[in-house]
């Protein structure tokens, strides 16, 4: 392929968290160029972002529907080849279907959609279309991930007894969404974030790091989900007890008021020989667990020769020149880049390439949420985990 | 007081684990000396042990019952004070009962006895003859738990929301107890340990601990126990939900088969206005998290003019010289000779040496195995604690 | 400013190392974008490079020389803004000269030239040329390092009294460079490298970083160079003992068969009232330690309350979301980018935006190399710092 | 042997630091009992603190040399095996020299002596009476520590190349001496403390530690020592660089003035193929790094099947039970004790119990001590280290 990949972002203007996230993981490969945006229904905010974004003035638009409309007509080589969706949770659905439908692939933030229905009709669009959809669960992008699931599903560890994984975060320990905060506004909001709060936004998360490292799928779960700060409408707390098909027990943690932790996701996962132990806070290190030798820490680095192919593809330094969450996030969007550039190049990806959530990641995290909400409501302890 | 205390030992023969630990704790301060034991009911062992510990000849004993009978009989000048329990736990409640009628204060490692009602018994028993019991829930004995009982107690974090308290082993991930390892054959015996395994072992120094230090109680909890290894008897993996009567919310896992983990309690603890960590592995540090300013790192030392009283009268050394169990488990025996001395001497013992685990921490302690096992078998959520 | 600003690159070919981390960083905030290049003499590189890199045909060249004639001539429109250097050490100056007679403002990889006379002519040049020189000292990136130097700047340490200084790797351990590694190679080679091998490479940035933090320029040293590998041309290992100007005294460790060490850069400052902790691996804390009171836990992180501006300028994440090596060194190229935006537009540039080492670091640096060397080779204790 | 070995302990009352960690290690393991004390020349001190000790009256002493002649008189089933000098330094010699020629065995706290010339008539003295001496360098009996030593001597690390010791402490940091602070006071004058202030207390320890486990002694040295507080009589800082004899370069770090600091006494030691890292902070875990695989974390724990004898002997728990400061000074008199004993009993002790720090040790203190201050004074670079 001789040029970058276009890309078109919705959602995404100056005042955003995550828009800002995903155009920096976009850029560092140097493999994709924004092209056209509406990023803002607030004209202003979408003029002024798309501006000091460099945007031509006919590609900057303040609703989505206009732009996917001109956008589809652009000749070949000015044509977006995807869009990017980076709006609250209930404005996932309509753009993503109408994106798919002018021919364009898709990036979609999580959670995909607003409700489980939505994700499946998604899915069904995806098929249909053939395109590619890449679902933006970050965590899954670290290089000591792929390195954790290698080693779990190379047996390594032997047959998978436990997995714990936690997410706390502390920034909702006060009724911040009364306090003029943006992001606690529309998160903490049922009609813009779903029927979860807390689990909806990071347990998700947890849960999908729990299944991709582990290689097993929760099979039933026991949830306990609670509102501890007095006035929120949605969960900001709760735990999850969990059985996997493939026989492994389980806890999953999230808090959003586990007062003075920033984003402490981690996750332990034992298996008959050995350990694992991987946190977001020191990504590049995987401590590996031995029960007849000692504790080996595992350290991202390109090179590092004792690392399987998949951590190898996802380092960009060596060995002490730490990567971080902004590395992970372009990892998602370099394998989706290298995806789309074989597609156009009518040449198979390699696998390395393939590597990223997608629609049935999608599925599978709405799902769980309404399957906390579901068990969270019952006075029975297990509920089933069924799509 | 002009004199040490005078210990007798039933149990912690040479091959055992926890009688040595037992001594060295007694011996460190300098305020108690070992003059009997029935170490053990082989009378070669109990011969043995008695003579590398320096007892006497005639204070050697082979059963619990002829010590007791004639160490009653002794002069005044010569008569222990107490007697410490360190037998496996179907063997705690007899010696205990008579200890106590026979004048002896008691010493007991945990769990307190085989059953709930023998502990209810025991406790009759204690406030009946007005001796003095000492329960060794050695983790309540490091500074750092009692720095994170006090900022909890003085509301420096708010109200409690959260209590996360985790305790991983690994020490049973094979069937030990079928190849020659004596710990792990009484340990997973029913007959031996009673009704729980893993959670008679180390989940009830976690639910003592988690209480200890929120200040609150466990009301009801949710569990899930596990046996991971296939011919065992009693659980050796598990995790609990909890609601506390304060209106906290946690969680408390523990395990013995997590692969390559020592013996790795921690606890976290998160309130309105801030969070707190402690972690056995490094039990001098308390990190101390805040809603609004950076995260403090408190630690252990005598001296240290930011500790609470209580921390710092458990603290024999200034900052930065490492103190560990046996330093804690000594707290214990410290607290308790302290006590014991200011009961001989007829004066009111301080604060701090009445800070040691008793009587009524092994009853929640057995009312815990009580409930966590009848939870796991019931399809109920929720199971209400009761004593 | 209406358009990203035009990079060209000299060196950096496929095969290279620290050429496709300036590319990196230069992507990452989408202010810059590569336009040409000579980024090897090998032609087949150049081109293979150029292609990959999307270069238009036209642009892709094989000797600097030839670039940056062309390029001088190129219309307003299309004309480079600077020039990026990523050659071996030697070099450096000549393109960087060529660049600044041409108009360029210029990015040099560190050391900034082979000899400490280089260093002064460019310095000369800049300043005759009025252009912008960035020396790419990446440690300096970092926003803890910001925060570092802006608390001992504040006076919140008191006087500062000791500086020390750490950076130890381990990938020189052998004789590598006769074992077909192209990196080892030219840098174990007085004749590529300069006159100093381990001091040259890395700890100029030790150096560095320990005057920009401590705010004192070093005075006097005492150097211990060492061959620690038989074989070897230049020094893989030493020690200084440092007095700097402020009254300080410190120490310079630096070593590259600290085998088993990836990348592990760390400093520590102190003075009368407290001091700082800071380790490239883990860069996103920053600790600070207080005579009375409890270490702080300090971290980077948008939005963080407590951060200084320069530190929350360099922050793209909130707090808890880690940013690493490749974010310090965008960091460089963003602050240069923001200083060229302005000099383009005609406006003052922001302090933060001018915060980048420059030439002056650059003459700093080959001095400390000069004196480490003359200093190793004395039987003098101290040995003047003289540029 | 049937019976605890005697001690009598001169200096040590209870306004002291060093006396009560002395008590502290001698009674922890059961082998010793104190019976004799000159404890302090105060005569109410050394009366109260003998009594809390429950000595019996007539073996509370004021002067150390009435208590020597006294307790030389008693009959052998009373009789002192060994006397405990924890004085401070100026007044260690004489009452050892003594308790020697009375017959007793000695435990001296380091430094030695007050100078390298009574460290000879002492080592002289040990010879001719043919009695053992401990001399308490603590850190070298951490488990980790032997461990650390033994990976040297097999050879697991190749040729060692380098040796980085550091200890930092910050309780210096301001003119305690003349603030009411007893222990700053003597230790801050050379006519109580010696030549050297902080080398004579820390940068000892550190210099023993790195001989220790390096198997390589100090050949020539280059010292920088500071006095960094106005008004101080000693030198409370310094660097030296250091060249062992068996070829490695090295840089030991000492500062009484790292303000923040506790005792962080750290060292690491890298040879052809790996390295080592230990700190008394975290005294449990060694890191063990290798150039081509991963970092191994050792830790100790009775019965850890990957450690060395010596480390094994010297731990009294199982992994993750943290031993501490306290044990690691308990490991000296453990091994001291067992060395008499075997001598009591007439049979050859085990290499176990032999390794303690002698009089060796204390020799080579004292000239280090000499050796590094006049090597500050010197405009030499490299000082001969000569005993």
């Amino acid at each position: 392929m001789n040029r970058k990949l276009r890309m078109g972002m919705i959602g995404g203007g100056k005042d955003a968290f995550i828009g800002a996230i995903h155009r920096l993981a976009a850029n560092m490969d140097g493999l994709i160029e924004l092209k056209a945006g509406a990023l803002s229904i607030n004209p202003e905010i979408a003029q002024d972002s798309g501006r000091s974004l460099f945007l031509e003035e006919d590609r900057i638009y303040t609703d989505f529907k206009t732009m996917l409309e001109k956008e589809a007509a652009q000749p070949a080589d000015k044509r977006l080849d995807f869009i990017t969706i980076v709006t609250p949770n209930f404005a996932h659905f309509e753009p993503a279907m109408m994106a798919l439908d002018k021919g364009f692939h898709v990036v979609v933030e999580k959670p995909i959609t607003f409700t489980l229905d939505e994700a499946k009709q998604l899915k069904a669009k995806v098929e249909q279309t053939g395109l590619t959809l890449l679902l933006t669960h970050t965590y899954t992008g670290y290089p000591m991930v792929k390195q954790a699931r290698a080693m779990v599903k190379n047996g390594a560890l032997g047959k998978i007894r436990k997995v714990w994984v936690e997410y706390p975060q502390g920034w909702l320990s006060k009724l911040s969404e009364r306090e003029g905060n943006a992001q606690a506004a529309w998160r903490t909001d049922p009609k813009r974030s779903g029927k979860s709060g807390c689990f909806g936004d990071i347990g998700t998360h947890a849960a999908n790091l729990a299944e991709y490292i582990s290689g097993q799928k929760i099979d039933k779960l026991c949830a306990d989900l609670n509102i501890m700060v007095e006035g929120r409408m949605l969960d900001d707390d709760g735990a999850v007890l969990l059985r996997f098909d493939g026989g492994a027990a389980g806890v999953l943690m999230a808090s959003q008021v586990a007062a003075g932790e920033e984003n402490a996701l981690k996750i332990r996962v034992y298996g008959e020989k050995g350990g694992l132990e991987w946190a977001q806070h020191e990504p590049n290190t995987l401590l590996v667990k031995w029960l007849d030798k000692p504790t080996e820490i595992y350290r991202a680095g390109a090179g590092n020769p004792h690392l399987d192919s998949f951590a190898t593809h996802n380092c960009r330094t060596p060995g002490g020149h730490p990567e971080g969450y902004l590395e992970a996030f372009a990892n998602l969007y370099r394998n989706f880049a290298l995806t789309l550039q074989a597609k156009i190049d009518g040449v198979p990806p390699t696998m390395g390439a393939l590597d990223f959530p997608s629609v049935d990641d999608g599925i599978r995290g709405m799902a769980f949420i309404d399957m906390v909400v579901k068990s969270s409501a019952s006075q029975e302890k297990w509920t089933k985990f069924e799509i």
